[in-house]
């Protein structure tokens, strides 16, 4: 496994890869790093497909608001590696900020329309920051294919309609939400939380159960208001839960709907925080 | 030469170039077609310097506002396609406004700084529309090098702009102007002039050309005011000429300056309309 800190040798090493053996495929799992089972899944599902894995490890200042968690999100580039190595990762891209942005960056890539909602209202100017910084790293890594975490819906909903419009080259392949035994999606984040904060947390992945099974037993039309309700109303069951949105919305466009029944395909999304930890789960359900 | 109208056979025909020679390196002159002397200098540096030469003809609406000539905007296929050969151009890529846009674009890419003033300011979004044309372009065409044309300066510094920032892996070559024999600079809307703007349009150059015998001959700091107002009193002799901008300003930064000498490089950069005819000139001066 290589590990890689400058663009340029980064560049070196996919080129050389590439002129090895013709029709080489490339896998490209962009992260924060602080790896989970989550990621994981992803640089696995690369393995399996491509030729080539390559995995980056860059915290983004770009696509954090100045009052979120930019200096305290959390680090450890030791189990990062030893995660990277497990699952077959050939070079781990790990880029200091003065080399993703030796300037200040004038080049801003945004998104409107899917952008706008859920966590584009709740977190300003932070999709403008995904799609730059991901438009920088598929320049950078040339990828054949790039994986990401269903969790993170709106982000591959905000990325595949970036890669439709400017004709990227590259597909974007969604892999599942990886849980706890308990339910609870898998993130970077959920190491913030208390205790009791943890526990109560459950109350994300019970919801959309909850909503799941509301579905399945519900007959002809259903606003989604009605079921927007039933899972407010399951969240403030639990006494630290401060919901930031649960909306539910057509997808993947993310546009209001009102029937449910209207759509083939809808997403519940869910932002809880606890104390300062904010959490996001979602769940897609089809017809 | 081929003609090709579709992403998907652009793509895999320079596919196809590449696999048949290693290290084969892809030259791009991005145009809107109506070809002259200028566009064709763009060609033959291509064809010096690259295996496979591009042209792309595509009359970019994004790039146009709404009181501005895109209806009118000359088109004349046939003889492009004569300049194309003549060239030795081994590719033209001509898609359909459909094929580049098949759904409105939710995806801009924005250059900030480079682009506010000179025609950024008077053509609100044109650089908007430029930056996400010439980035879906490069992302179908994936050239080594592309080449521009120096009559448009400023979008030479919004693309090595971009570029820079979101890590492009392509190399912009600027290629200097091609004037007439009296000076005129060439241009796919000079055909728009009647007889007697046609006779006036030579004050854009004839103003750069006193500027430049001005700044050779000057001793000591040089306000870029007084140079300002030196060139603007020139260009208000012809009594068709209507100054739409006239501006001095540092070079690549686009910065406004106070003293001349106190910046290694600087660009005068006018704008002038006659009638509705609105035409370019710059010269950047290197103390």
């Amino acid at each position: 496994m290589q590990i890689i800190h400058h663009i340029k040798e980064l560049r070196q090493a996919v080129r050389d890869a590439r002129a090895s053996r013709r029709e080489l495929t490339v896998g490209f799992v962009p992260t924060m790093g602080y790896l989970h089972q989550g990621h994981a899944s992803l640089l696995e599902a690369a393995r399996k497909q491509c030729d080539l894995v390559v995995l980056s490890i860059f915290v983004n200042p770009l696509q954090f608001g100045p009052n979120e968690d930019l200096a305290r999100y959390p680090r450890d580039e030791e189990r990062d590696l030893a995660v990277a190595k497990a699952t077959g990762t050939d070079i781990v891209f790990f880029p200091s900020v003065e080399e993703m942005y030796p300037q200040p960056t004038k080049t801003i890539v945004s998104v409107s329309g899917v952008s706008e909602r859920l966590c584009g209202a709740s977190r300003p100017g932070h999709f403008d920051g995904v799609a730059t910084v991901v438009t920088k790293l598929f320049n950078i890594v040339q990828p054949d294919y790039a994986f990401f975490g269903m969790k993170d819906a709106q982000q591959i909903a905000v990325i595949q309609q970036m890669v439709n419009d400017l004709n990227i080259p590259v597909e974007i392949v969604p892999c599942k939400i990886v849980r706890e035994e308990d339910g609870l999606a898998l993130s970077s984040r959920n190491v913030y939380l208390q205790p009791e904060e943890r526990e109560q947390a459950l109350v994300l992945s019970s919801a959309l159960k909850m909503a799941e099974e509301f579905v399945k037993g519900h007959q002809g039309p259903l606003k989604a208001s009605e079921l927007q309700d039933a899972v407010k109303r399951h969240i403030a069951q639990s006494p630290l839960a401060e919901i930031d949105y649960a909306d539910i919305l057509a997808y993947p466009t993310l546009e209001p709907v009102i029937d449910l029944r209207s759509v083939p395909e809808f997403i519940i999304a869910l932002a809880v925080k606890f104390g300062k930890t904010r959490l996001i789960d979602n769940t897609i359900i089809r017809w």
